[in-house]
């Protein structure tokens, strides 16, 4: 059994979603404790919200330069920070954690640019500390099961992928009501170079990339912004070329009325495939060729061990979105203590992404805005 | 805001499904803080679950009695006490444990017998204490959503229902081969008087109850006993005559191969119809009279008050089994918080299922097995 | 190849639904020619139906006495006669159609007492004629299926079903606004001992009885009106006990708001189970004991050789009602030919209803309005 | 009433699967009676075809040539001819039809070229002579719906579609096998230009255009063929650009096992959305802006006219892809009886697919295959 972890968070104050989502997520499986916290933009705020979540006044702080300062230098430092602030203070943030020798999970995505991306990756290297970035998504068991049918060969080489990620919030300018969420993901300067791209887009190629285990080679990328006045894309299309020859459709957008929180794959092989609707998690219809379609269920039979691993309570008892972010920092615990005892990390600590993904996604990005605004097709 | 609670656990050790899964419900939202516990039959096996769990050693009990002996005298003394012994025991403890002034949740079906279970519900009232029975499908939104609709007037008076608990897993002779879970349930020493009747039939007749907000007046029932040499049903259907002239069939069945956890109920009235399905338990399906069917979605537009509070991140996010758990214990946690400060309970307190509810199911097994065994219709 | 037939046809003048029907599954798989016809209750509106569907003069008749009177000595004459007159003139039509040497295709429910369903099914066996009854639902490929893998012993002997036919179309007073398809549906002289038992519970009850091969063996049924000064039941609920052991739960309700034609059946045997729903009729969950959810479609790989005769175009291309009753009269015409050509009828043939499967569901309507006057178990 | 209506086919003989589609969609209504044929690509087994159809010897023609001129000299000539041969022959056949002064009705695609296609259009216009081209999906009634609820405005203007058909059934080298629909859709000289795109992806683009009533100002595509040896694309992925400033992704893939006929499209609009699945054709999902999703049915309330017109039977009686067909061609019985009549065509002629549509899906497979091989946007 796992030593009790502890852990403090940068940003997620009072008004956050983001930030409690982490929360529960870490004390669902009484993961780890919260110690300490430097939650807000204001020392204010960010005391006041220290004191609604219940950290003692010598561990709650204004900013995070003095909660790292006084936490690394604590006999009982916590274990990890957990970093859930606007997507603009990643970079210099997570570079500090890091250089005050913290492991540290991030928000996506990771940072602004590939280079940020690429110093923060070199940096947890020459630490051996870990940087995880929370593509949640990956969480969930079936998601898992995919990748573990997908690597073990049984449904051949790729052939074509179809991955969405689909909501309608933003399908009118919600931002200028002055919605918090609307407000800041449609502003350049804190959001980065992408609106919806970005904001989900990644999620859906960090996706595909988990579950197929290839990385695109290049990109030709349309992004539109229907909603006046908006500074950013809320809708993005993405052809990938995949080196192997395999081709894949990426579609993300904001504008899509009728959709929640629409993200799904297809993956096509030489000798199967499979689908998957994050709205409908705990199921993967799989279809080998000349059968018919089977419809796998988390707690259900004939599951790859990373799957029931992943999974908590029995088939048709639903787990959710909290469940599957909550197999990360499981994840994260295992590696950490691994990282401890000097053992061998365990399935789930080997399933996390890292920040080679975050600075995949980074680059991904990069490259989609590079083609869209010059229509031509752009190598990663 | 509230005041963190603290509890202690009766039952739920090593090995244990239902005991993980309330602390889990009550970890997600930093409800309280497990701070007790008399965790398993065995002294032996109680310390050393209490040791896996963390608890302190001079809080640790073989027993419960020594558990509410000790805890009763202690300043700090925990909030409420969770049942979650095996279907036998649970009179004798609630009992105990009322009687030493605690509020209790109880894991159910509240007790083997009605006399018990009024018994204990006078018991409660007397002391001014809370017995909740941990019907845990009323916690879904979406089952709140359709109470709250009903209960609104505007699809008018109910006239027909359909419940349905169907599972697979028991479809086999399980408990030959020693599976804890199918043992208990199969043997009428701790189990009582209905198999599938009482473990998964009176699930659907609360959900059935709490929705429509009326009792069943009497019932046909027939239980079936497919599995050889099995002692109790496995298979239950029953009809159900309300005193206003509506009517309900519901079935309850175990060897239902293909179904994990189906509990799914349509409720058809006057002006319009409800259909839920516990797998996909963020969805809502409602007609009204000469109109199209509409999906209707947690955390989506024109929800009641009580659907919106019972809800903790955006549509399209899926929330699953634990989380509607936890809202029960929202509820208790928000009960108890009314009576310490004398204050009204909030709507979250309002929904959870008492020992009222407890009652009525226990009242329902012994009509339904009434009606079987004699041919006829039986009057609660 | 079949010889072409031909038919006469008595009901299904304008206005009608259900001869249109007919007519259109006949010209389908261009199955028959309509060559004579007595189409109303009038022997104006029968000739005025017949000039617009162009049927030439002196082979249109007002009354259906006429018809079989002088086609009955054609030397051409008809190869069948199709009767889809209202239910209460089923029993003398189909006795003189017989009785002047036809094969007869009679709509469903066959008569309105099983003593008369008795005589036709005597007659007709005497006579060696035919007399098909539509249980139209039977048509349907994937019911074929279901019934052919039931047989075929893989799945285990039945143990629990559950049917279900639901439609919302009569939750109001439909019938005093005029309206044809009503008003004779809830006419007890018309109609029938029963309303929606009989206009859509017998094709529930022969559902059930073509796909595991059982017929009850006893009953207990409720019988509700719920709208108010309707003579016959608009809902109704059976308990189905058979000699084997087997249960099963049989509901029909036209009050159920949100429903159109909602006919599903779900097979539960202690191998495996079927499941299988009208409105989406081209696929069949199939699970087998420890095993995951397989669809199987129309067209798909794997089916028996009585699904693929039934089907007409590739998997995913729908086929509907229409083609499921197109099916039937591919059988009557195989049924025919082979009589005429003295050689053993085809498997199209023996898949056809017939007066046996219309006395069984005559008996069952019967035994379920006595059970449910009685309030007891009724035996067939 | 309409005039009973007669016509030839050519091509459709023994062995030919569409050919017994369109007769089939024509016999269902009554809309047409056969009367001659050239059936087959050599006069024997045209004339043995015939024979099967049992159609008259004088009226069995071995070569289309001898049927033209043929039937054309007769006063009872046929009212239209239905050309149902392989791609490659669709131009000189219709052109010959067209030129004896027959009403065409053509298979998809048009033709080869875009030249051949506007050469059949000015030549039917010029002789004010109708060329439907079977672009068999836009008969379906939902799909009218959709139509009819962007062209009302209520949605708003289009901002994104996503049109998707995929098809499995490819994903092996099929052709190797001999496999009779499998071998000329993959040969460039049958087939044309293109392959997955030529054969689904125009009933894509023609579905997209229908139902948003916009044609493709520009096209980026990429077509692959995956499955070795193939000499056109299995798959092919597009996106659109409109003038308008709407964007739409279209791909159409024969690899996609587990797939069968799965066209899906998806609108989404400044004030709502549709979704429709052809393979649950009865359903149509439209979300307005803040609202929940709700499904419209065939047969249910609320419908456009155009749509009540399209169905023959009551909701929740599946009609199917035979019955969309069959559309179609009592839109072609009605132009064809308002052009004779000299009236106003009906609402059910207006809807139909003419050559303006055909040269449509030409010219958008040349652009693709011409962006494809040069990797860059095409003007269309």
């Amino acid at each position: 059994m796992n030593t009790p972890l502890t852990y403090a968070m940068i940003g997620g104050g009072a008004g956050a979603f983001i930030g409690e989502v982490h929360r529960k997520a870490i004390a669902l499986d009484n993961t780890a404790t919260l110690v300490a916290g430097a939650l807000s933009s204001t020392p204010e705020r960010s005391l006041e919200s220290a004191k609604q979540l219940g950290l003692p006044d010598n561990r709650s702080y204004g900013t995070y330069q003095e909660l790292l300062e006084s936490e690394s230098s604590r006999s009982d430092k916590p274990d990890f920070i957990v970093i859930v602030t606007p997507n603009d203070t990643h970079y210099p943030i997570a570079k500090a954690a890091l250089e005050a020798g913290f492991h540290v999970v991030l928000d996506k995505p990771a940072t602004h640019t590939t280079e940020q991306a690429e110093e923060l990756l070199q940096l947890a290297r020459s630490k051996s500390l870990l940087c995880c970035v929370t593509y949640n998504y990956t969480g969930y068991p079936m998601v898992r099961e995919a990748r573990a049918l997908l690597s073990s060969g049984e449904l051949g080489p790729l052939r074509k992928a179809f991955v969405e990620y689909h909501q309608g919030w933003l399908a009118t300018d919600l931002e200028s009501s002055g919605q918090k969420q609307a407000s800041w993901r449609v502003d350049p300067t804190r959001a980065g170079l992408a609106g919806a791209l970005g904001d989900i887009g990644t999620h859906a190629e960090n996706l595909l990339a988990f579950i197929t285990n290839q990385e695109p080679h290049s990109v030709y990328a349309t992004l539109k912004t229907f909603v006046p006045n908006r500074a950013l894309d809320d809708d993005a299309s993405v052809m990938i070329n995949y080196e192997s020859g395999a081709h894949a459709v990426l579609t993300a957008s904001q504008i899509c009325i009728g959709k929640s929180n629409a993200l799904t794959i297809r993956v096509h092989c030489e000798l199967g495939s499979i689908e998957w609707n994050q709205e409908a998690p705990d199921n993967l219809i799989v279809t080998k060729l000349n059968a018919n379609p089977t419809t796998y269920t988390r707690g259900g039979p004939d599951l790859h061990q990373d799957t029931q691993l992943s999974s908590r309570i029995p088939a048709g008892h639903p787990e959710g979105y909290l469940e599957a972010f909550a197999n990360i920092y499981r994840g994260v615990a295992d590696h950490i203590n691994a990282v401890r005892t000097n053992t061998e990390p365990t399935r789930l600590a080997q399933l996390i992404p890292t920040m080679t993904a975050g600075k995949q996604g980074v680059r991904f990005v990069e490259a989609c805005v590079e083609s869209s605004n010059s229509n031509s097709v752009v190598n990663l």
